[in-house]
C-alpha cells in the first residue's frame, strides 16, 4: 500500500532532504513539494542533486492539494505550523510537524520562549512528541489513532534536543542523575543547522575556519530538552556552537551523579545504554573506549552515542552524534511517519553513511 | 539469484565504499573484505559508519576464500592486481579491477608510464575497459563470456579519465574536435583521491585552505585518457589539482574545434550530448546555462556533464563532475559488475546525493 | 612623512583587508573608511578581528572628507569608480581603484564586456595599470606625476588576471608562445572572490564540499588578461572555478610553444622566470620539481609561480598562486600606492603566511 | 639590542610558527632552528610560506650552538624538555619551554598524568608559568632573575588551559564561583592542535566534515587547568573536541555561582572582566551581546573573551577564543620571552587577524 505524502516548505534544508527520502521510500509517494518562493521551479533546478532523478517541481502551498494527502510534513518556521495543522487534521490528514509548534506540552512555555501566542493549545494535547527512541508510547498512541481512521499529529524533536536526549536519557531514566544538580550541555552543529537563508552567519567566509558559541542562556531548545529529560527549571545550561561543516551535530552532556548512586564504571554505563537502546535499530552505543563521530552518521538517520564516567568529579559525560538534518530533522520526521503508518521504523531510512 | 562477492583491499577508500555499496546490493553478497593490515578488525571499528550495520571483519587476502566468489573486486595498488587476477580468472572467478593494471590496451604503454613490466599481457586482450557509458560493447562481450560460463575481467577506468572522458567523448566521437590539436584538461580532485595513507599531502592542515597542481606533464592518467578518447600522442595536456574537500572531481576539458566543422551553438552541443547519453541513466547533461557541481553527485555513482562553446576561440569546453570514489572508483566497479552479471546497471546504485 | 588615506567601500572584503593593511602601515594613515550600509558602526563590531585594535568606525561616502586625503582607494563595484574618480583626481587626490573601471585601455572593450558606457574615457589614458611586476613603467609614470604635484590614477589588476599574468608573462614576453595559438587558463578561486554579499553562491552549505566552474566563455577578466599578455582576440579560453576555501587563487595557464622556438627544458624556463622576477621581491619562482600552493601565500601580498614544459604536446604550463584578496586586490592596491608615493614597494606588505 | 634565539623542534607546528614570528621580531635574531628529521632542509622547502623570505635551513639539535643563544625555545614533546632544559639553564641560557614539562608545580601530579618520572624537580621550583595575563608575577620574577645575569625558565601554558583560564579567571578570582562545585569545560580545537604527525586522526578525509570529543576524563590539560584556576581535585570536568579547521580554539566554561554570591548581571560581569584585563593589551572582552569567534584571532596572539550569566541555573558561562598555535603556543612563548627580556609584551606580536 502506498500513502500520498506532501511536504510543505520543501525548499528548505529539512524539506528538501525529506523530498530525497520520500522519493526513494517504498510506501510513501511524494505528491506535493511546496515552496511559495520557488513555485514552478523543478526540484532539480534548485537542487541539482535531483537532476536525472525527478521531474517534480515545487508548487505553492495554496495550489497543492494537501487535503488529498495521507500525510503532510510541515517543514516550516514556527507559527506557520500553528496556522496549517488544524485544518489538515480536521480534514483527516496526518501531520508530521518539524517546527517547534507542537513540541512543548505546556502552551505557556511555548509562549514564553517563542514570544507569540499558541493558537492551537487543544491540538497540543493530541500531539505526539516525535523522538521515537524516547517517546515510543506517544507515537504508538498516534499510530493507533490513525489506524482507527483518525488523523495523527506529531511534533518532531529538534536537532539539539535529539542528540542531547539520546545521550542523556538512559542515565537520567535510570535515576543516576542528581535531580537537584545542573546538567551542562555544550553542543556543536554544522552550518545546515543555521538554515538555507543566506546571511552573514551562513556566508562561507564567515563560517569557515571559525568556531563560535551563540544563544548562550537563551536558545529555544532549552525548554524542549528540559521537557524530554524531565529536568527541573534551572536544571540545564545549554550552549550551542557553530563549526565549519555542513552536516553533523555533536552534543556533550555533563550530568552530576545522584549523591545516593554508587559510582558506576564506564563499562557498566555502556551496558546500561546498550540495554536501553536494544530495540532501537537506529541508535548505536559505542563500545567503551570509542567515542561517536558525526561523520559516521552524516547523511543518515542514525545516532551514535557514547558515555564515560568521570570518577573524580562524580559526573557522567554522555555524547550524542547525529546528522542535524537527518536524525535531527527530516529523517526523524520520516521515522515518525513510518511508525504512525504501521511500517517498520527503518523503512526508507536504512542508509549507511559514506565511510570517508 | 545472489552472487558471492569479495573485495580485496577493502580497507582503502575505494574498497570500503565498495563494501558499503555491496552490503546494500540486492544481488551481491559480500563474503570477504580483505585487508592484511586490518585483518581481524571489524569494519565497524575501522569505519564507524558501519556500527550497528554489519559485524563483518576484515580478513587477510590469504585466508579469504576468494576462489569461491563469483566476483572479486581488486581495490589494490597497481602491480598487485597483476599478481592476483590471473589465478582468479583461471579459477573461473570474474575480476573487476579498480587498479591501473588492466586499463591500458598496450602493455608497453603500461610499462612506460608505470615503470614496471606488465606480467599478464595476455589477459589485457581479454580485459574489458570499465566505463560503461563509453565502452558498453566491451562490457557486453565480458557479460556474454561470463554467461557462457567463463570468467570476465574488467579494468575499470580511473577517476580523472572518467570525468574527463564523459565530458569530452560526445564532441570527439561526433568528429567535432581537431585531431591535430591539443586537448587541455585541468581537473580538480578532493582529497580522498590521494588515498587513505596518512602523509603530509593528506594531512588536514596542509590540504585545508589550499589549492595546488601536481604531476604536471607526468600524471599516469594521461595515456588512459588518450586511449579512451582516441587522442594522438602529444594531443593531451593533463594537469590534476587538489582542493580541500573529501569527495568530488571536476574536470574541465578545453577542445579545439575541427577547422572543417561549422561553429556549433552551445544549445546544439547540449542536445548532441543529451542524445549521446540518452540511454545512460547515471549521466545527466546540464541544461544550457547551468554547469555541473560536484556536490550534486557526491556519495553517488552519477555524473553531471556540461558543455559550452567558446566562439571567439573556436573551442568547446566540456565539464564533468563526479564523486571520485563513487563514479570514479567503487560505484563504477559495481556498475560494471552489474552489467557483467546481466543486472540492470543501476542496481544498488540508485542513490541521490544529499542536497546540501 | 605620513600620507592621509581613505578607503571607499571599506566594508567589503577587499576594503576591510586594505583597512587592516593601512592601519599597520608606517607611512599611510587611515583617516576614513566608508560604507554607506555600515556608517556609524565600528570596524571592530562588523569585523571583530579589529576588537582591541582600533576604535575607527565606518562613515558614509558623503561625510568622509575624501578631498583632504592624499590617496583614496576605491574598493567599489564597477561603474561606482567611474562616478567618483574624476572629482577626486580634479581635487588633486591620487586614486587607486580596485574596480574594473580603469583597467581596460580601450573604452569600447569596457563597454562591450561591462554593458555600460565608459563615462571617463579621458581618464583612461591617464590611468596606470596596477600590476607592479608587469607594468612598472606605467606606475613609474604615475609616481612621477604625483611627485610633480599631480594626482595619479591607478586601475589595479583583478585577481584572476594577476595570478594568470604572473604565471604567463615571462614566457610570452620572451617570445616563446605561439601568437596564433590559444592560451587556456583554468583558474580556481576561494570564496572570498565571490564577495561579501550573502547569496546562495556564497552560502557555506552550497560552497562547502563543492567544486564548480562558472562564467565559461563570458567572464569579464578575459579582455583584461588578453590586454596584459598581449593576446589576440580569440587567443584565450579562460574558465574560472570556485573551491571551498576562503582565500587563495591558483591559475593554471597552458600555452602553446611557438613553432619556431626550440623546445626548452623546464629548468631553462625556471631560470628564465627567475631572471624575469629578479627585482620583484614579492614574486617567488618555485624551484624545478616544486609547484606553488595557495596556502603558502594566504594572507599576504606574495605570489608563487611555477613552470613546467610539456614536451610531448610542446606546451608550457605556468602556474600562479596568490591570495585573491591580498595580491589579488587589497595588497596589490597598497603596493601600487607605495610605488606612486615613492616608498619601497614592500612597505607594510612584508607579511609571511602562517605556515600551517 | 638584539638577542640570539634558538628554536628546538622548529619543524613542528608550534616551532615553525615561532620561526615565523622570531624572523620578523625586532629584538630577537633567529640563529638556529633545529629538527633532527629535517636537518639540512631549508625552512622554505618544508614550509613554502618562507620561500623568498629566508634561506635558513633546519639543523640538528646537536650541531646547533644553543649555548651561545640568549634564549632557547623548546617546542618539543614532553620529557624532551626535561632532558634539555637543565644543561641550557646551567649554561646561562634562558629557556622558554612550550612542552608540559615545567607547567605543573607538583612533580607528583606530573608523574601521575604523564606516566613518567619528573627528572628536574628542582628546576620546577624555579620555573615561571607562562600565561602572562594570569601569572605576571611569576614572569616578573623570571625577568628580574635574567636581569641579574641569571637564566630564566618559563613553562608556557598549554592551548586548552590558556583559552579556558582566560575565560574563567576573572570570575573565579573575584570569588564568584562555588569552590565546592564543578566547573565544566567543553573546548573545541582546530586540527593543528593534533600536531604535524600524519595519522588517521589528522588525515584530511577523517577530520573534515566531522566533530568528535576525545580524551574524556583523561586529558592531560586537566591538572594544568585546575592549577591555574585553583580548583579542588574533582572540581573540573574537561572535555576536548576536534573540529574541521586549521587554527582556532574555543573554550566554553560553565561555572556554578557561589551560593553566597548575589546574582550578577551579564553587564556587571562584562565590566568585571574588562577591569581584570585592563592592562592586558592582547586580551579583549567582548561587549554584552557579542560572543568571541576564533576566526577573529586566527594567526595572532590575541584572545577574545565573552561572559554571560545564566540566571535560571545560577551559572556563569565564560567563553575564550584563541589561535591554538598562536596564543595557545608560539605566540605566547614569544610574549613570555618579551617579558623576560624586558621588552613590551606585544613586541613582534601586534598582528591583526585577516578579517575574512
Amino acid at each position: 500500500m502506498t500513502y500520498k505524502a506532501g511536504i510543505v516548505g520543501a525548499a528548505g534544508f529539512a524539506g528538501i532532504e525529506l523530498a530525497r527520502l520520500v522519493l526513494a521510500h517504498p510506501s510513501f509517494e511524494l505528491v506535493a513539494a511546496t515552496s511559495d518562493a520557488l513555485a514552478g521551479t523543478p526540484l532539480a533546478k534548485a537542487y541539482p542533486a535531483f537532476a536525472g532523478v525527478t521531474d517534480l517541481a515545487f508548487s505553492t502551498h495554496a495550489e497543492a492539494n494537501l487535503s488529498a494527502c495521507d500525510v503532510v510534513f510541515l517543514a516550516v518556521p514556527h507559527t506557520a505550523a500553528l496556522g496549517m495543522a488544524p485544518a489538515l487534521i480536521a480534514q483527516g490528514v496526518t501531520v508530521v510537524d518539524l517546527s517547534a509548534d507542537f513540541r512543548l506540552k505546556d502552551p505557556q512555555t511555548y509562549e514564553r520562549w517563542y514570544k507569540t501566542p499558541h493558537t492551537a493549545a487543544d491540538l497540543l494535547r493530541k500531539a505526539a512528541f516525535g523522538l521515537p527512541e524516547l517517546t515510543g508510547d506517544e507515537l504508538a498512541r498516534a499510530s493507533a489513532e490513525r489506524a482507527r481512521g483518525g488523523a495523527a499529529l506529531v511534533g518532531c524533536a529538534g536537532c539539539y534536543p535529539t542528540a542531547t536526549s539520546l545521550a542523556a536519557a538512559p542515565a537520567i531514566r535510570a535515576g543516576l542523575v542528581d535531580a537537584q544538580g545542573v546538567v551542562v550541555v555544550d553542543a556543536v552543529s554544522g552550518v545546515t543547522g543555521a538554515g538555507k537563508k543566506a546571511t552573514e552567519r551562513t556566508h562561507f567566509c564567515f563560517a569557515n575556519e571559525n568556531l563560535e558559541a551563540y544563544g548562550v542562556a537563551t536558545h529555544r531548545h532549552t525548554p524542549e530538552i528540559e521537557q524530554i529529560l524531565g529536568l527541573r527549571a534551572g536544571g540545564l545550561v545549554f550552549t550551542p556552537h557553530l563549526a565549519p561543516l555542513n552536516r553533523g551535530l555533536l552534543s556533550t552532556v555533563t550530568m552530576p551523579l545522584s549523591p545516593d548512586a554508587p559510582l558506576p564504571s564506564t563499562s557498566e554505563l555502556v551496558q546500561l545504554y546498550r540495554d536501553f537502546y536494544a530495540s532501537s535499530p537506529l541508535v548505536t552505543v559505542m563500545p567503551e573506549g570509542q567515542l561517536p563521530k558525526t561523520a559516521s552518521v552524516a547523511g543518515t538517520n542514525r545516532a551514535h552515542v557514547g558515555v564515560v564516567v568521570h570518577e573524580a568529579a562524580r559526573m557522567i559525560v554522555g555524547i550524542g552524534a547525529i546528522d542535524n538534518i537527518g536524525k535531527g530533522a527530516a529523517g526523524q520526521a520520516l521515522q515518525c511517519a513510518n511508525i504512525v503508518f504501521g511500517l517498520p521504523e527503518t523503512t526508507g531510512l536504512d542508509y549507511v553513511s559514506v565511510p570517508v
